[in-house]
Order: structure tokens, then sequence, then C-alpha cells
């Protein structure tokens, strides 16, 4: 064996697309791409190491022959067709929302918690974009002085709701530039020079189902069910890196003059937070960045054992493809041990 | 006396002009207006009830003969005329920083302290955009339940730094339509599709001074210097309405049930929260009003006596024009009370 036979599920859409590029870019251990889009995309051909590939329709035929699947599908997509693809022994790494809060589905930040992978992994989920970025901010808070308490406050880039989304709001910029009236469709309004407090459906208790998945997946995922979460989600108009403003209450105090330091050196997180010069983390710096950028890190005043930070990454790469081609390095280390 | 002799100064930047449409349109009752504004508009006009008002410089010689100052300079001008102005007997309303935390000046939301301006009140302080909206919605929660903590995020709008610092994002958009170069000269980043975590200065503690604004002034216009308050300030590209998402600890439980109902008969408060229809506040809605409107009202997952709630309202109106105009309506009453 020299290389695994990789799928990607939705491989037009704006993960699909960076998911394609991740393989390429980090000469990911590929025999053969299998790439699936919608009936719209079919026949029509991506570049993979400047061979143009042929986009097949997903269907229940799709998976045979497969090691490996990435999906970056709905999450209506990937609970009809999940299933199918495990059945055929294709191992699964999903984007969507569709089995994250399964009980026996590992739900995988590879900064946090790299070990709940192993041989006998099936599918592993990929966590919700603001999910991903926070937990690994998180992670040495966690380690070093344990966490009481996050409130969280995010700002949200189109990405999150796809590429239409994105052209979306291009396209209202051009249109206002134009003096023509601005069109919403992937948004419920218009989002240039605007905010929309409302990601996902409402639930019942009046949080958004964005809001619940932060609560929810950031306690699997540290396995930290007595977490106090609460969090307000908010699309504002930037194209493709999330930001949050985020406080927590810890257990233990930290010293304030090494926690710069102290961040610093916490897996896959880059510190930018100079004031003197005006460095902190920007959504138009970090676009197209695999890292998760914090900064504006300080002594919280609303709690005695507290700390405020921002923190920006992209949506699409650690958000979505760049987390999702981690937990494949790791899956073909434990499962296939191929090197690229 | 049929009328009170007016002077603004600083008549054409972004918040002069909101008070000079504000004096028209409350029918407030000048006997005679007085415009001030650098030497750049000398000898310009700006319109009055339809009439041409020519613009004076702002100069020590400025004051006498006024009732009523409008300041809306900057802090370092306020600071330089303001008490030349109070020494000629003119009753000051000033919307710069300079003298908000001097201890013998009100601070004043009209929705919260009004009582504290009376007959002897000579210089009186309008707060900080931000801090007003908020404290028009912390107003009921205090009264009813008791404040204990207070996390508040921004999404802080560009007019909050001006005129040009608005048309500084318009140019942006236009430049991006064309595939021209973003230019910034009034904030330190490009603004659009960016978010900027940086108003005002940095202080010693990591916090920006407009962060420690809406900390101290909150503190003060309450008298409550015990409330733990944390804020994180941050510019988004949105040209004129500020939004706030914002977690309190509360002393006392409320009863979710009836929390919108009670919020709703709240002084300058309009609710506007109804997830089913995609209902709530958004600062497209909520440029050119006067209130405050609050939404996404629920009870916070992080406390066991919290609420979350999503603030916006129009920075130049409520967050500066329209509170120097409540106010100075009340100083009327109480000193002068001239009807219009």
């Amino acid at each position: 064996m020299n290389g695994l036979r990789v799928g990607i599920a939705g491989s037009t859409g704006a993960v699909g697309i960076e998911m394609l590029r991740l393989l390429e870019e980090t000469a990911f251990p590929v025999s053969e791409l299998s790439l699936f889009a919608s009936e719209r995309s079919t026949g029509m051909t991506q570049l993979y190491k400047g061979r143009p590939i042929t986009i097949k329709p997903l269907s229940e035929n799709s998976f045979r022959g497969l090691d490996l699947l990435l999906n970056a599908t709905s999450a209506e997509l990937a609970e009809q067709f999940l299933p199918i693809a495990r059945e055929e022994g294709v191992r699964v790494i999903d984007n969507s929302s569709a089995f994250r809060m399964r009980p026996e589905v590992p739900l995988i930040v590879p900064e946090v918690n790299p070990d709940r992978i192993d041989s006998t992994s099936r599918l592993i989920a990929n966590p919700n974009c603001s999910t991903i970025q926070m937990c690994v901010a998180l992670a040495p808070f966690d380690q070093a002085f344990g966490i009481r308490r996050i409130i969280v406050s995010t700002y949200q880039a189109a990405s999150g709701a796809g590429k239409e989304a994105m052209e979306e709001l291009i396209g209202q910029t051009k249109a206002y530039a134009n003096g023509s009236p601005l069109k919403a469709e992937k948004f419920p309004y218009p989002l240039l020079f605007n905010l929309i407090p409302h990601i996902d459906r409402f639930e019942e208790n009046g949080y958004t189902r964005e809001e619940m998945k932060m609560v929810n997946e950031t306690r699997k995922i540290f396995e930290k069910p007595e977490w106090k979460i609460s969090a307000t989600a908010v699309r504002v108009p930037v194209i493709r890196a999330h930001s949050e403003a985020i406080t927590l209450e810890l257990e233990k105090n930290y010293d304030p003059n090494t926690i710069i330091t102290f961040l610093g050196r916490a897996p896959g997180i880059v510190v930018r937070d100079d004031p003197e010069h005006n460095g902190y983390p920007m959504p138009a710096d970090v676009a197209h960045r695999k890292e998760v950028f914090v900064g504006r890190i300080r002594k919280d005043l609303a709690f005695d054992n507290g700390v405020s930070f921002w923190v920006v990454a992209d949506q699409l790469l650690k958000g979505a493809a760049w987390n999702a081609i981690q937990i494949a390095q790791i899956l073909n280390e434990r499962v296939w041990g191929i090197r690229a």
C-alpha cells in the first residue's frame, strides 16, 4: 500500500475546495482521489496536483473501494450517506454537525484531544468552526489553571454559511458602490454594514443552535460536562475569518506577566499581542492562515481569577478543512502508517 | 425670556450635525443659535429652520451671552475652552470625555440618573456612546433584580470615530468594488471586511480607554463602584449604530417568562425579540432611531442568576447628540422653564 484511496464529498463547496488544496499542500499520501458533489457539478473537473479530476455525483455507490472519506456536505446529506460509507468499510471524517454529539463518535480538535482517535475510529466528527478555534485557545488554560466558566461573543464571517454567502456579501459591496439595492438570499438580511445576531436556527431556550454547539461540543471535546458556558453568535460583514471575545473564570490564579509566553508555547496558537505597536489578531490578516491567533490577553476585571482575550482563525481552514486534514494525518499514523 | 441663546461647538462634526437637527426636530426653545467649528469651516453656513447660520471659529470670545453650550468637540478642545465658557456663566453639556470622571460633574443618562441634574448644574457630561446604550439596558435590571457582574463585548460602528471615519469606510467599499487598494487614515487598519479590537488608546492594564470608560462611567452613572465589569470593544464595518452582547450576573432571580414585557416597559427601550420571525435588533434597522433596541433576551447559561441580551443603538443619536438634547430638555425644565 503506497497511498490511500481518498474521497471528498462536497468537493466544490467552500470547505471541500480547501480540503482538496490542503491534501496537495500537505502531501497527504493519496494514491487515488475521488471527488463528489451535487448533480449541478457532475462532469465538471477540479485540479489535483495539476491533473483534472472529474467530479461525480454523490450516491449510494460512491464509497466502494475508498479508504478515507472527507465529508464536507450538509448535515442532511451526511445523515443520508455516511452510514452507507461506513457499511462499505470507509473511514469517515465528517465536517457536518450530523453525528458530533453521538456518544460513540469522537469529536476531535487535534490540539486538545488527539488521543480520542485510535485504530478503531470509523467515523470522526470535526467540530463546529467557532468551537474549534475557541477550544484551541482554551486548552492551555484548562491544563494549567482549570476553567470554571466561559462567556464568549462571536464575530463570524460570511464563509461559515458557504461559498454563495461569501459571494453574496461581495455582491452587496459592489451593489452598494453602484447605488443598487442589496440582495439577501443566503442570510435573512443584507450583511454589508450590518450585524445579524442569528446563526443557524433558534432553540427553545432562546439560544441559536450555533450558540448551543459552542456549549455542548466544547463540553464534549474537553470531557467537562460541568463547565458553565454561555455564547452569543453574531454574523459580521467579514469574508472568511471568525473572531471571538472570550472571558474565562479560572479555578486557579495565574501570573499575568508570563501568560503571553505561556500561550505562545501552546500547540496551534500564534500570539499576536503588542498593543504598543497596534498588534492584535484581525480577520484581514488571519484569513488563509492555519493557526489560531490570540491577542488582547488581559486579566479580566469581572472575576477574581479571570482572563479575557481575542481569538481569530480562518473559518474554512482551522475552523473546518485544516482541522479535518489534521485528523486525517493522525488517523493515517494510527491506522495505515503510510508516509507521504 | 422666550428662548435660550444656544451654541453648538463642533457643529460641523458628525455629532454636531445631529445636535443641530435635533434642536429643530424637538422644537427646543432657541431664541438665538451660534455655531462654532474649526478654522476650516469658518464663514460657511449650516441651515437651522431653513435659515443659513454662519459658522464662527471656536475661540475664547465665543461664549459671552450664551445660556447653553452643547459641546461636540474633542476632549482636548473641551479642556481648553469649556472652563472659559463656565467663567462666562454658560451652562455646558459636554459630549467629550474631558470632564466625565470629575466627582463634581454629573454624568447623565436621562433614563438612569436624571435627578443628578439640578438648577446648580453648570457643566454636565454626556457619557461615552457605548456606555450610554448599555446603561439604558442595565437600568431596569438594576432596579428590579440588582446587578453583580457585567461582561460586555461591543460591535462598534465607524461613526464613533467621526464623520471622516464613516467616509473612510464608504470609500473603502467603493475602492474594493473598483479593485483599488483600501486606504486607512482614521483607523489603524482598513475596516472593510475586517474587525479592529482597538478603540481609543491602550491603558497599562491591557484594556483600551474605550473599554475602561465602559467600566468606570457605568459605575459612576449608577453609583455602584462595587460592580464587576469587563468589556471588550471592537470596531466593526458598520456605519452608525453600535451593538453590544451583554451578560449580567444578577443578585436575585427573575422570571424569564415576563422579562420581555418587563423590559418593554423600561424608559427609552424598544424590545425587538421575536426569534420565530427573525426579529432582533440590527444596526441596519436601528440607524437614525433615538431609542435603545434590545433583543436576544435569554436566561444566561453561565450563571445561576444570569441574563444575556443584545443591545443596538444609533451611536450619533442616543450614543451622543440625542442623549445631550435630552439632558438639555431636563436642564431647561429645572433652570429656565421655557416652553417650546
